[in-house]
């Protein structure tokens, strides 16, 4: 159990640490100092070892950092340490698109299930996957151990899709729909909203 | 052409005001006070004030905020008043979902084709388009004035992309490539980097 109180902006800057770490490890670098990540990363080595203090420093500076001990740690700190079991709900474009990414198996996400209202989805392939109706949805979570529900469905559906699974003990969820969910406290949300990062880039292309 | 000084928090934060407010305008709420909008938003009233108010602020506050007014102006700072001209790298799930999202074409981002360097997938169908092969990027770039490249491959082929249709005079990046890439700096980049945002979940899940 880490410090909750760890502000939103490191911890955003978590994943990209794992992914350098995670190249260099593949390219068999064994140290690296927090100068050269940071001129790897273009960030400052005053803000490596400051994001890293607040989990202990992870190690000696002057030497430099161990980089497969460092990865791990970050690792275990985002929780892929363990598994995680994940349901879609959707079997649109988005929902087979996550499915087939292979990535996340890699990082132990393991998608265990696709729903679909629509019968004209329900019993088709999804990779490894077969659709199931939303009839299925509660027993499963429960007979899978699901952890993580990821929303891949228009707006007006995903509200009511949201309170189901919340009501299942569901205690994250990945949202795709382009609506903000409302959910308990300890319910943790993360948003996609591709028209808002595509709507950000036209607005910095027109500032340019 | 707006005020480049105003910081990414607000930018970030002016596509979800889009968005209430094209809901409020789809149900016929024709004036909103900054008060009312913050409860539904779930933000501060003043913070509402402040963000608008780096954009002239939009009309009496006493008397609220014209809806359908304020929805074109943000429109009109998002750059959403001029359609933008689109093409996706990349044919697999993820690059066909984008193509397919119908949500961006009522937005003004029309996607004028799609590439793919596999001879399985050139030729074949993704809704409207035709897959068509990398050697014809740059020319299909300029003939088709181009102004958004959307980046859905693996991150081995991406950087060398990106570097391809920044030569060819293309100033904006959607980049879903699990990799930062490096371009000018009148290049702007925005990253979907899905992996990062589901291992952050999962450090949400971790430390709840």
């Amino acid at each position: 159990m880490q410090d909750k109180s760890i502000s939103q902006a490191v911890i955003g800057r978590l994943p990209r640490y794992y992914r350098y770490l995670g190249d260099l490890k593949d390219e068999g670098v064994e140290r690296i100092s927090s100068k050269e990540l940071s001129i790897l990363m273009k960030v400052t080595a005053s803000q490596i070892r400051q994001d890293f203090n607040n989990f202990g420093g992870f190690g000696q500076q002057g030497y430099g950092y161990n980089v497969s001990y460092l990865y791990e740690e970050i690792g275990k700190i985002l929780g892929l340490n363990e598994d995680h079991h994940l349901i879609i709900i959707g079997a649109g474009n988005l929902g087979r698109a996550l499915t087939n990414y292979s990535n996340f198996g890699n990082r132990g996400f393991i998608f265990e299930g696709i729903f679909d209202k629509s019968s004209e989805l329900i019993g088709k392939k999804v990779g490894l996957l077969t659709v199931k109706p939303m009839e299925e949805l509660e027993a499963f979570i429960e007979e899978h151990s699901i952890d993580i529900v990821v929303i891949a469905i228009p707006k007006t559906g995903a509200v009511s899709v949201a309170d189901r699974v919340v009501k299942c003990g569901i205690k994250a969820i990945w949202n795709f729909a382009h609506v903000d969910l409302l959910v308990p406290p300890d319910v943790v949300v993360e948003n996609v909203h591709l028209s808002d990062s595509l709507m950000k880039l036209s607005y910095m292309l027109t500032v340019r």
